[in-house]
């Protein structure tokens, strides 16, 4: 048995593996400004229930900041990556890339029983 | 709120998106002949209960097969990616290119703000 450590899928760091955070964290490293919570809902294709609980995860991690405030008398929560959130979630990619890497390169050998669609094509289904 | 599809991270087929089974369908791939038990319990560095649970998941699933026989009157588990499962799996690694890509594309916005780690160093914790 190898050691935890060596393998790139133990430094998938769990809280960014999940899909709707992995877009949440994705549209917040484009804003440098931060977002609205109706933007990154927008952004994220997510209900508010949906978008709170996530929130809630990334925050209580120390990956993003959650201001809230009142601008024009209208209350306004403005989402921001933490400077911890942005150097994790690039070791994230960063792991990711490998294991991405890591499974295309085995993918020659099956390629020879010819019974696989190209890789590298864009999934429409 | 866009339509569900539009979004790579929708394309995620959660089955391959945990860690360990990402590691077993990565690992099967590069295997023409399937891996028996033990030697995907080694190269994926998991427990026989766990390794056992989630080649259940994926093969309820469909995405692999297992074949149970006898050689030299010992009991040998060949485990092997289906059709489908190549399939799939190929679907699900283009999808997740897509997010990577998203998320790095993304990235140089943060950057200005001179807050961050190089990208596409490798994870060395």
């Amino acid at each position: 048995m190898k050691n935890k450590g060596d393998s790139p899928y133990d430094a998938l760091e769990k809280i960014f593996h999940e899909p709707n955070r992995l877009s949440i964290m994705s549209a917040l490293c484009a804003a440098d400004n931060g977002l609205s919570f109706g933007q990154l809902k927008e952004e994220c294709s997510l209900t508010d229930g949906n978008l709170s609980r996530h929130l809630k995860v990334l925050e209580k991690a120390d990956a993003i900041q959650v201001e809230k405030a009142f601008v024009d008398s209208k209350p306004r929560t403005t989402v921001r990556l933490s400077k911890n959130g942005i150097t994790r979630f690039e070791e994230y990619l960063s792991a990711l890339n490998e294991v991405l890497k890591k499974a295309k390169d085995s993918m020659p050998a099956r390629k020879r029983s010819g019974a696989t669609l190209p890789l590298g094509k864009t999934a429409t289904a």
